[in-house]
């Protein structure tokens, strides 16, 4: 995620610690809410998203009658829809122009009998069950993010997307591990010796410059139950490690998992490395996703708009201004088109939106070359048995490891069934490249080579099927998100960031959440709101 | 969890130790992969359950025909269901004999228009909508326990368990506070200061003795990332912490939340109290639920068996050895009845069970009288509105405070619906008798007064049912779990832990996992696979 700018000044920060030095933490507390700082009903309702969707009212209020106008939306991606669904709500007349075959954009479900062609024309049928799909693009909504509400608007269930889980392993050979650990056995270790070390310089008295004695006592209980501490504050180990044999009835107290490594062990296997991951606004479980795929999220918004309304397999060619509206030239069925309107917006990744034609101007082309794309990829295995749930007790989550493939997420569908679809590979930039430049089988030799290390012969044997989607090699995206140096309101953005003429400019590479549908929708809202307002005021 | 015993030897952690610093991570998780400690695919597999279930053919490849016995099980909670299941499958002929209306023991699900009436008299109709439901007793599975392996065999679809969510809230007046906090910011303020602190104390020499240099940067390259450290190894805060104000569109970077509270004041608040429950074994994400209500096991596990098999309303009066078999007097719709089979298991819980006329003698008495009973409730709360997915973006997930409701629900089933039932307390010990003390109107004000504090008024006015379980006052359950000093092996228990005669006990009390189902399954089964081995040798 895009680090946001601090928003709070150090003047507040400091009248509130002389407030609790002096009052302790409840005058604290009180005194963040009398602010409006603590998390109260108050807070919530400061964090309601302020976008006003237009409505018909907006018009007949002004006694005006008929279309608002009529707008062309370039891209059916989420920015594209969000952008047609929400004028739609007020009446305005949307033509969306959507190149490749479906609607979602990089909203992508691959499903068994999905075809798609790459940029150097490699094909591949996805020879998935029935049932089983990969999200090849997003994959996981956060709890606080905008596409949740389109999710209830729009009639999409949600069910939680597994985003951490204890019983997953990590594996960094790299380091020099030869085995993976799971989640629960690293963490344990990592939090027993992180407490273990600062009970030691707490009671050594290296800290008491920095904390009271009622401090002292505080950090020592905290530490002490949550390193797993004995009662002299070392770490030997604890339950939370996981077991070897399982607890159960009288007779099986259960066998603890091996012998703890020592501290020095625990740090060169880097097995911290992504603890923090769990943390960050953007990650933190609970995490969820539609049912039935990703793809439900586009398919709604295309019903509530109207099919008709949108045409796929139409690439745009041409935006040109005119004096009073636009003209949106486009391809389809080998023919070429015309679309005129009053606006246009043009939702297209702006490494591609400066492959297009265009007299928007040379800082606008400008502006959209210095957007550079950024790579992901992922491989869909389909199993045909749930392996990791029977033999690893694994239901969902992801495995980290630092070799190449990155990421392995276990599927957050289908628990307890026969077959499931896991994502050998989620991986980003460099290593997203080193699978580019293979042929979609050398990329699943090398998933499974790699998973087998961490899994066992089971991950090549039990598998079903396979696809993987590079997004460099993705017709009309060629890219996963963005490099914006600077963020998104960095100057040389600012031509896109408003309407050139009738044309305005939205995706998530223009919000603060680029790679997030969030992004893509809050963009979209904000020039649905510019739009709207300028065509009242008209 | 009950703590098991620790199984391992300190000579082999010892030897691990040496080849760990000499040979560093590699050497050392080689070394465990080759003892069979590090959780390889053979570590996997050394994890099953050892568990045969009978078989038909056990007994026909001894040339045996019939039916092998019969076998009358008192109480169809989970611990008599796995019973008479696994029985079943080698053909025994079990009748189960069940005090209550319904199958399932604690394993009690609650919906609309279900009537409960407790010890003293006390008539609850449940007033909850169609499709919302509370679980009175277990409510989550955690991915290790045989548990689901029984939904998988049984075909009982689940779906994750929210037992942990960043978004929910903190709230410990005790200590001061005035208003609640996310689990997500005072996860980061707690790992900020502790980060923060170890790394002055790292960097100022205070464990130069229990450090290397390498393990001294490792670690400070750990912190930095874990607390969100700046350059110079302070906490001044994190977008972890949450925002006032989403990020979301160009100009729109989004506010960080509040300002950071001092070190004294994270502590003294005592936030970090419960961080270590989501490392339990037994208690980590991922977790689990049956879709559609906990109470879809025992009823699979009923229709499994054969419901014929089954009397329910028919509470046990006498349990008699006899020279060849037992005799079992019971009453049904007023009458008095008796079963005669060759074995009986009694899975009623122990403290019920010592209050019944038997003949299993005075050491067993004994051994049952020092079983005791402890106490936990639960209370749902149905809402018109999903008002704290809408206004406070929690979409499941527990909010923990020093109030003695102790802990809230949010359900895990039915986000983005129109209506949904939240745990409004869920206590034990002490906390549970206070409202075990009261009415039902008393206990719902009480805790909506609670729940208020935390949520704002619409925890009131958006009530729109409601239903409070105590399992001290449950008709023949009399509790929810056990007290047993020493565990389930301790000497006291001995006479429980082998058969009387014709007799077995079974149940959760005799396992380490106590008031879980995992324990009354894998109690079950010891029982089963003890009386099986018996008959085949007669």
């Amino acid at each position: 995620m895009a680090q946001p700018q601090s928003g709070s000044g150090t003047s507040r920060r400091t009248f509130l610690r002389s407030v609790g030095v002096t009052g302790g933490a409840g005058a604290m507390f009180a005194t963040m809410g009398a602010l409006g700082l603590a998390p109260t009903a108050a807070y919530a309702a400061e964090k309601e998203a302020p976008f006003q969707p237009p409505r018909r009212g907006d018009f007949t209020l002004q006694g005006r009658t008929g279309k608002p106008a009529e707008v062309v939306v370039i891209g059916a991606g989420i920015a594209g829809l969000t952008s047609a669904y929400e004028l739609g709500k007020a009446g305005y007349d949307c033509t969306v122009l959507e190149a490749r075959d479906r609607v979602g954009g990089r909203n992508l479900t691959v499903r068994g009998g999905d075809t798609l062609t790459d940029i150097n024309g490699v094909r591949q049928t996805a020879g998935f069950s029935k049932g089983q799909y990969m999200n090849a693009g997003p994959a996981r909504l956060a709890q606080w993010m905008v596409t949740l509400d389109y999710c209830r608007e729009l009639g999409v269930p949600i069910e939680v997307f597994t985003n951490s889980n204890a019983s997953a392993f990590i594996y960094n050979p790299g380091t020099g591990m030869t085995a993976p650990v799971r989640y629960r056995t690293a963490k344990a270790d990592v939090y027993g010796y992180v407490s273990e070390l600062l009970a030691k310089a707490t009671n050594a008295g290296a800290l008491d410059g920095e904390l009271t004695a009622d401090d002292k006592e505080r950090l020592l209980t905290f530490l002490k139950s949550y390193g797993s501490l004995g009662a002299d504050h070392t770490y030997t180990g604890t339950e939370h490690r996981g077991f070897t044999v399982d607890p159960g009835a009288s007779g099986t107290p259960g066998t603890e998992l091996g012998d703890v490594p020592t501290l020095s062990e625990v740090f060169a296997s880097n097995v911290g490395r992504s603890f923090s991951f769990e943390f960050g606004y953007d990650q933190a479980m609970l995490m969820f996703q539609p049912v039935g795929g990703m793809d439900r999220i586009p398919g709604a918004f295309a019903r509530a708009i109207g099919e008709e309304r949108i045409r796929t397999g139409a690439p745009v060619t041409d935006i040109r201004n005119t004096g009073d509206g636009v003209v949106v030239t486009y391809t389809q069925h080998g023919r070429t088109r015309t679309v005129k309107a009053d606006y246009c917006i043009a939702t297209l990744a702006p490494h591609i939106l400066a492959k297009t034609s265009h007299n928007l101007g040379s800082a606008v082309q400008t502006a959209l070359l210095a957007v550079r794309p950024s790579y992901a990829s992922k491989i869909g295995l389909e199993y045909k048995s749930r392996w990791w749930e029977r033999d690893f007790r694994i239901f969902g989550g992801i495995t980290e490891t630092d070799m190449d493939l990155d990421h392995i997420w276990y599927p957050s569908y289908g628990h307890l069934g026969d077959r499931g679809v896991i994502i050998g590979y989620y991986n980003t930039g460099a290593h997203s490249e080193v699978y580019s430049a293979l042929t979609p089988a050398q990329r699943l030799e090398r998933a499974v080579a790699q998973g087998v290390a961490i899994h066992g012969e089971k991950y090549r044997t039990e598998l079903a099927a396979s696809f993987s989607h590079q997004w460099k090699l993705a017709p009309y995206l060629e890219g996963a998100w963005h490099s914006m140096p600077g963020g998104p309101d960095a100057p040389a953005y600012a031509p896109l960031n408003q309407a050139q003429g009738n044309v305005y400019f939205a995706g998530d590479y223009l919000s603060y959440l680029d790679a997030w549908q969030h992004g893509a929708i809050t963009s979209a809202r904000k020039v649905v709101t510019e739009l709207h307002r300028r065509v009242l005021a008209a």
